[in-house]
C-alpha cells in the first residue's frame, strides 16, 4: 500500500511517522479538558470535537464524549473501520470538508497527552526466545533456559492494571524485600537493579466469554502501543518463586500515548513460527508484525544513548496467539484488556531489550556512548521508539518515555 | 460484644448468623432491578430504597443509587460507620422507625442475590504455612516444601478480576493445555484435577498511591466474603514455571454474596506469628480473625458431605499484611481491589483447603460419607460455610457456592 496523500504537508513526509495510513488515538489536552484525538503529520485532530459539530458519525449517540477510547472499541471492527474511513475522507487531499475540520487541528508540540485508553485488567507475557533464554540461563543456568513448556504455549502473568502509566509519567524507584546470594537474611531496601523492559502492547477491543481461536483473538485486537515494563530485577529475584512476578512488576508500566490500530499495521504483517503448536494456538496466517524498535537512555542532562535496536518480528508468539491461549480456560477478556507482549529481544547482543539482558544480569556492564549502565541510575530517562516502514511512509508509535526518579526515603521508618 | 437485639425477632436467634452485629452487605434482586441490600435475620433491608426515603443519610447525595458498594467504600471509614451507626439505630429492639423501616424488609428465600461489588483487581496470596508446606512437599518434596522467601514476605500473584463469580453462578470445567509425567508431548484436554480452594477474601475500600504501614493497610479493609478459587491442577503444573499460575485459575473464582465488613469482625481479632518479620510486615496488633470455615461437596443427586473444616486463624499472614506488602513497590490500590487469603489450611488432615492437600495429589483420595474424590467430578457442588461464634450470636457469612459443570466439546475442534 503507498501513501495516502493528505491536505496536510507534514502528514505526507515520508519519516513522519503519522502519514494518513496511520491515524493513531490518543487523548489530548491543548486547552480545556482532555479529549479525544488523531495523530496525523504534526498536528492532533480533535475527534471529540468533530464528531460533535457532525463531521464524525459513529454510531447513533455521542461515542468520544468521554476521554479514553474504550466506547468505540466496545462498538467493534465495523465502528472501528468506519472512524478510519470517515478520517480518510476528510484528511485526503483534495478533501472538500478542509476548511470545516482545519478548525479542530492543535499542533502536537505543546499538546498534554493521557491514557489513551482505560485499562481493564493487565497481562504480560514472556514470548522472545532469545528474551527467555537469555534470562532462563542466568536465572537457571544454560542447560535449564528455556522452560518445557515455554515452546509449547505462551507463557504469561497477570499484572497491575493500576500501575499502568502514559509515556511522561516519571517513575519512582521503589523499595521492596531483598535478599542478595551472600545475605543470611533479607533485608528492606531501595531495588538496586531496577530495568525497563521493551514491549510492544496489544489493546483488546472486543469482549470474549469462552475460548477462542488464534483467528477470533486476532479481530478482537484493536491496536498496538510501546510499552515499557519497568522491573526491580533484585526484589523479582526473591519473589518471584513459586508463584511468579509480583511488586518487582508493580511500580509502573509505560505506554505510548498513541494507539496504533491494527488495521494501519496489516500491510507489515510477518510470520516466523519455528515449531509446530498444538491447534488451538496455530496461526492460519503471519499474525507478527515488522516493527522496528530501539531504545535511548538518556542520562541526567546527558544526551540521548542507542543501548538496543531490534524488531517485533522477532517475537516467537504473536498477540493474537497469547489472546487465544488466555481465554483457553474460559477466562472472560473485557473491552480494553491490554497484553504486553513480553520483552522483544533480538539474537544479537545489541538488540536485548533490557538491561538484565544488556549487562548480562550486570556482569557485563553495557558500555556505550560514553555511558557504562549494568541498571538504571536515578535521572535516567528510558524512551521507546518504534515504526513500522512503508513505501513512501512510516507507521510511527511516537515516544514511549519516563525518567527515573531517586527513591523516597524509608516509607517505613519511624 | 453482647447481641444487640433487633426488633426483628430472626435477628435474634443465636445461630442465625446475621444479627444486628453483622449488618452484611449485599446486592439483591426481589422484584425489579438489583439493588444494595443489607441482611439482617432472614430478611433482606433494602438500603437503596431506604435511602431514596430519607431514611438513611450516607452523603449529600445519593450514595446507593447503583447495584454495589463501591461507592460507599470510596466515602471512606467515616461513612462505613454511619451506615453501621443509622442502621443499627432503624433495627434496634424498641427503634421508633419500625414501621417505617418494616415496609422495606424482603425475605432472603427467594431474592437472587448478584456480585456485591465490582472488582477493581484481585490479587490471590499463598499465606497458610500448612498449605504452602503441603503444596510445596507435592510438586518439590519435603526439603524444597516452603519456598525461602515464604517466611519473610506474604507471596501472592495478580488473578484476573473478570473471572470473579457471585455464589451460585456454575462453573464449567474448563479445557488447557495438560502435560503429565509421562506423556511424551503435552496435549489439550479437559481439566481432569479440578479442584477448589477455601479462602477468604479482603476488599479494598480506600485507594493508595505509595507504601502504606500494616496499621493504614488493615484500616483500609472494607470487609471479608468467602472465596473459592477455583483451580486446575494439572492445567497449573504444566504451566507455572516460571511465571506463577495463570489459565489454571482463570476459569472462575466464586464469591459469598454478603461483604462482612471489618467492624462487624472486630470482636474476633486473634494473632498467630511464629517468627519475627521485617519492620513494615510488622503487626502492632492482633489482625487474623477468629473465623471458623468448613466445605461442603455434594455429589450431583446426592446430600452434602463435609470435606473439611478449619479456621482463619491458622493463617500466617493477615490480610492487612499482605495489602501492606501489595504496595511497598508504591502499586496504587483501588477502591474495590480483592485480595484472596490463599489457601486456608490447618494442621490436621481433615482441616485442608483443597482436594488437592485432601487426597495428597491423588494418591490417596478422600474418602468420606460415602464419596471418594481425589478431585471434582462433574455435577459436584462445592459449598463453602463461615462464621465468627460470640457470646449468644454468630457473624456469618452466609453460602459460597458453585456447581461444576461438564466440559463442552473441543472447542478447537474443526
Amino acid at each position: 500500500m503507498p501513501l495516502i496523500r493528505a491536505w496536510l504537508d507534514s502528514a505526507n513526509r515520508p519519516d513522519g511517522g503519522f502519514p494518513l495510513n496511520n491515524l493513531p488515538l490518543g487523548v489530548f489536552t491543548a486547552n480545556g479538558a482532555p479529549r479525544c484525538g488523531v495523530a496525523i503529520g504534526d498536528q492532533i485532530l480533535d475527534a471529540t470535537g468533530l464528531e460533535q459539530a457532525g463531521l464524525l458519525e459513529l454510531n447513533a449517540t455521542l461515542v468520544l464524549d468521554h476521554p479514553g477510547w474504550n466506547k468505540l472499541m466496545g462498538l467493534g471492527p465495523k465502528a472501528w473501520a468506519a472512524l478510519r474511513a470517515q478520517l480518510t475522507a476528510l484528511l485526503r487531499e483534495g478533501a472538500p470538508a478542509q476548511d470545516r475540520v482545519a478548525p479542530f487541528l492543535h499542533p502536537i508540540d505543546g499538546a498534554q497527552m493521557h491514557m489513551p485508553f482505560t485499562v481493564a485488567e493487565f497481562t504480560d507475557f514472556y514470548a522472545s526466545r532469545h528474551h527467555a533464554t537469555n534470562v532462563g540461563t542466568m536465572f537457571r543456568g544454560a542447560e535449564n533456559a528455556l522452560p518445557p513448556n515455554w515452546l509449547h504455549i505462551p507463557i504469561g502473568y497477570n499484572g497491575r492494571a493500576s500501575s499502568v502509566v502514559v509515556s511522561g509519567t516519571p517513575v519512582r524507584r521503589p523499595w521492596g524485600q531483598v535478599k542478595g546470594p551472600d545475605d543470611a537474611q533479607p533485608r528492606f531496601a531501595p531495588s538496586a537493579r531496577f530495568d525497563l523492559e521493551l514491549e510492544l502492547g496489544a489493546i483488546v477491543g472486543q469482549p470474549s466469554d469462552g475460548p477462542v481461536t488464534v483467528a477470533d483473538a486476532d479481530q478482537m485486537i484493536f491496536g498496538y502501543v510501546l510499552l515499557n515494563d519497568w522491573s526491580a530485577r533484585d526484589i523479582q529475584a526473591w519473589e518471584y518463586q513459586p508463584l511468579g512476578p509480583f511488586q518487582s512488576k508493580a511500580t509502573a508500566t509505560s505506554v505510548s500515548p498513541w494507539i496504533v490500530m491494527s488495521a494501519a499495521l496489516a500491510p507489515f504483517r510477518t510470520p516466523t513460527r519455528e515449531v509446530p503448536l498444538l491447534p488451538h494456538l496455530q496461526e492460519r496466517g503471519p499474525m507478527l508484525y515488522d516493527i522496528a524498535l530501539h531504545v535511548d537512555l538518556t542520562p541526567q542532562d546527558g544526551q540521548p544513548v542507542t543501548i538496543a535496536r531490534t524488531n517485533y518480528r522477532e517475537m516467537y508468539y504473536s498477540s493474537a496467539q497469547q489472546l487465544a491461549h488466555h481465554t483457553t480456560s474460559g477466562c472472560p477478556m473485557r473491552v480494553g484488556d491490554l497484553l504486553g507482549s513480553g520483552t522483544i529481544s533480538g539474537p544479537t547482543k545489541d538488540s536485548r531489550g533490557s538491561l538484565l539482558e544488556l549487562s548480562w544480569g550486570g556482569k557485563e556492564p553495557l558500555q556505550t556512548g560514553g555511558i557504562t549502565r549494568s541498571f538504571l541510575e536515578d535521572g535516567d530517562t528510558i524512551t521507546l521508539h518504534g515504526g513500522a516502514q512503508g513505501d513512501g511512509y512510516r507507521i510511527g508509535f511516537g515516544t514511549c518515555a519516563g525518567t527515573l526518579l531517586p527513591a523516597l526515603p524509608d516509607p517505613y521508618a519511624r
